[in-house]
């Protein structure tokens, strides 16, 4: 567990920021709580047009900040935007779920000399390496300066 | 609560589909489990550099679905994709968010009868009326058909 400031930031580096397994419990419980909807909740219903219980597109997003939250302490003032969040696969329970980021840009702010803006790709592929989501970050992040 | 199909669809409206309040314990909770960063779990640590406790970008977005999900069955076969999700503003203990959506598009497949492609604009003001995040969803689905 390590501090991230801006001048950590590598454009170009592709980082697997590490692993989360998507036990059935815990998609239903999340499900319940935050993505109400059947065939998120009950494997008999979603097996009509899903193939089987399928995890929320919210719980694969939040299983990449939870991975990254649990490696990296960012030092960042917030997510600016996200982009082009595009769900590849469904994401089934029992899946292994590798969560990678690449950075893709950095740039100082020209008002505010403490931080910088900050764009990465992240990847969520599951045990078999299939890619089940993917999106574009945009956070502002703290510069460590002198400090 | 009801199902709401393809056919129920009408481009153009917009909806507001409920209410949710941000009470802290819950988003210290959800932050504690999904997006472990210091400033959305630490009220003293927020202060700093965040005029205080803010919460999580995917907790937001997790409201938005579960405000859905209580109240539209949406026969879908899933999410295929996020657009422009964009953090206006912070969302903070107490506030009172609403969700809305307007309808931006539907198009039949052309390939399978029994769906169609839906795009929606999500809106997340608090009570204030002042916006904290949107975004573009993209969801696949059925028709009711016959039914």
């Amino acid at each position: 567990m390590h501090d991230l400031y801006l001048e950590d930031i590598h454009v170009g580096e592709k980082i697997i920021v590490g692993q989360h397994v998507a036990d059935k419990e815990g998609m239903i419980e999340f499900a319940r709580q935050w993505d109400p909807q059947v065939f998120h909740l009950d494997e008999a219903a979603a097996g009509t047009h899903h193939d089987g219980l399928l995890a929320s597109s919210n719980y694969t997003m939040c299983v990449v900040t939870r991975v990254i939250g649990l490696n990296w302490n960012i030092r960042t003032f917030g997510v600016m935007e996200y982009k082009e969040i595009q769900v590849h696969a469904p994401v089934r329970p029992g899946d292994v779920l590798t969560v990678s980021m690449e950075w893709v840009d950095k740039r100082a702010s020209r008002s505010k000399p403490d931080r910088g803006v900050v764009l990465s790709r992240i990847e969520v592929r599951n045990q078999c390496d299939e890619l089940a989501l993917s999106y574009i970050s945009t956070i502002m992040m703290m510069k460590r300066g002198d400090a």
